[in-house]
């Protein structure tokens, strides 16, 4: 059955949780991370790449499709899973964190935001319906609730000014969704770094019943204790039958931390950009390939890793692709970086079934250097 | 054998053949086209798509490999193969090329060319003895002499002079060649575009007795005509019985055009260059993807082609991608381009088999619109 989310295992020593959602394209197992597909591609992979790497899940952002190449023309192709040639589950976001973080000379009304396209400088309208709508054309499995995202640092009266509306907002989208049993609409608990707000936001948003909850404004530049604090107090108003997805998210240290306390889903873009940059994930800790000590290093970037990049290239050969700019670089760090997430989330799985989920913690931090 | 060229056909009505160039990497079938992985690797692709595509052998540059990474490190690899992980035949040029090409403030003297590294600014130096030098610590299959490809136009004292001069270099590139049974060394014919040069310059490099001979300065933006012209002239005077490299060609006519006069080899950057701004072939024309037409247009690129990008992605997708900058637009085009060549000379190769090389090119001719 679409949308039923199982919990299969809890961990006796902390609130992480093995489990498994059940989605029009497939079952994701949890905890889970998604890689990021903004415009339709995860940069620099191709759908059979994602296959390759396991990908369970992959996020894909409404704000910079329904500016390009627009919902409509995505719907006139089948939908986004067409489109991109990915059949299994999808998660879109409303849009919200990008209209307020991307977007200049925005104006924020009850009604929704104008602001400028990014592309074109043209006057755009987002809106709970509007976004919904965008969504719904583009038919991924997973569905976000219009929000703001708020800033950090903000102000408790900023914060709870734009808390409430984002309720408002998420009643606005549950009347605005068709009943298409084929997409799941998410709500998003907002409320910044003050408990009582992030309490009372967490209870209104559970209040309406829908089948999963995601924590936004988190990890917006907060120091790490302060986010853990957060999602603690968040986490403790969130049911255990629905799968709770913690956006933006994609350091080792943040997913540990996450997972610990009960979240079964996470975001970022990290993974690539940090590839693009020539920043690899390994269990030792953060490598920097541009750096000239792996100028003559011909092991792979992890031996233990297995993705196409650890499995066929060298550390040097990749650091002179990032050296040369060439495309190939960032793709093959891409792979690492992708698998390396991947990889720990199902290692954090297993480390859950085997009753030894803290354990594996401590080991990752010591080896990682956190 | 290594190095042994065989003719198993040749066409009655024209001076197309078909044949097989044994390296020690593995065979080549004749005529080919090389794919350009100028600084060890081929725009945008991993040496595993290479293999979907069923590339037979590709070509590396020296110029950008002698300035990074180094040959030494990639001797020290094991070799251009190992570096890049290409385990089939490659060819290097000699950097004659590039330094002619791509540097300021050179000069040429007897003894070789100074030169600005385009990447730091140092002052180079480049020579006959130090090309082969390069290129043995590259360890291609197929090696080339250093020359001067001369610009175009030029005037006749300017290009004898230089061609005179490459002959010469061709002679201190024969014996710097240590005695590597792995490595072959091509001569190449210049002479611009002036008959009697090009025939002392075959004539000059023929007696040298190499296991293989190029054509050099042509395709350097002189009028189809008169590359055809000088093509069939230089062709006159190069042995049958080795394998004959028209270099940096690459579009659809001047390879038709290449074979039909015999050539067997042929190399060039444009279809990941094009790749990359948009731009497919296709059987009926070049194809700008960018176009409005394909906007919603969710076919293929070319639904007759096998390539991954075809089997699996529509024009609108693919102009999507182009459109807003994604590393997977190029990609995606760099994979069908580098496939619309390699089966074209498989299908060329085909037809010279079966007697119908002339028919095959007037087909296509019609069909692509030239």
């Amino acid at each position: 059955m679409s949308f039923e989310f199982t919990v299969l295992k809890e961990d006796k020593k902390s609130g992480a949780r093995v489990g498994q959602f059940n989605t029009p394209h497939g079952v994701i197992p949890t905890p889970i991370f998604m890689p990021v597909g903004t415009r339709a591609t995860v940069k620099a992979m191709t759908s059979s790449d994602l296959i390759q790497l396991d990908a369970k899940i992959i996020l894909s952002n409404t704000y910079h499709l329904f500016l390009r190449p627009g919902d409509e023309l995505i719907k006139k192709a089948g939908g986004l899973h067409r489109f991109m040639n990915w059949d299994r589950p999808i998660l879109t976001d409303s849009g919200g964190f990008q209209v307020f973080s991307l977007t200049e000379n925005r104006k924020i009304s009850e009604e929704g935001v104008v602001f400028q396209s990014h592309i074109d400088g043209s006057r755009v309208f987002l809106s709970p319906e509007t976004s919904i709508q965008v969504q719904e054309n583009l038919g991924a499995d997973i569905i976000m609730a219009f929000d703001e995202c708020a800033p950090y640092p903000a102000s408790r009266e900023y914060i709870e000014a734009s808390m409430e509306r984002t309720i408002r907002w998420l009643d606005r989208c549950i009347a605005a969704k068709s009943n298409n049993k084929n997409q799941a609409l998410f709500g998003i608990i907002q409320g910044g770094m003050f408990e009582d707000l992030r309490i009372h936001s967490a209870k209104e948003t559970v209040q309406r019943d829908l089948p999963g909850y995601a924590i936004g404004g988190l990890s917006v530049g907060e120091p790490l204790e302060l986010m853990k604090e957060m999602l603690t107090v968040t986490l403790d108003y969130m049911p255990k039958s629905k799968p709770r997805y913690l956006m933006g998210v994609g350091t080792p240290d943040y997913l540990f931390e996450a997972v610990e306390r009960g979240v079964d889903m996470a975001d970022c873009v990290l993974p690539t950009r940090n590839a693009r940059n020539g920043y690899a994930f390994t269990r030792s800790g953060r490598m920097n390939i541009k750096n000239a000590k792996y100028k003559e290093d011909f092991q792979p970037i992890e031996q233990s890793c297995d993705c196409y990049a650890c499995k066929n290239y060298s550390r040097a050969y990749i650091r002179h692709l990032i050296l040369s700019k060439e495309i190939s670089g960032g793709r093959l760090l891409s792979f690492h970086n992708l698998r390396f997430l991947l990889k720990l989330m199902e290692d954090i799985r297993a480390s859950i079934i085997e009753d030894r989920f803290l354990d594996f913690k401590q080991e990752f931090y010591e080896s990682f250097g956190y």
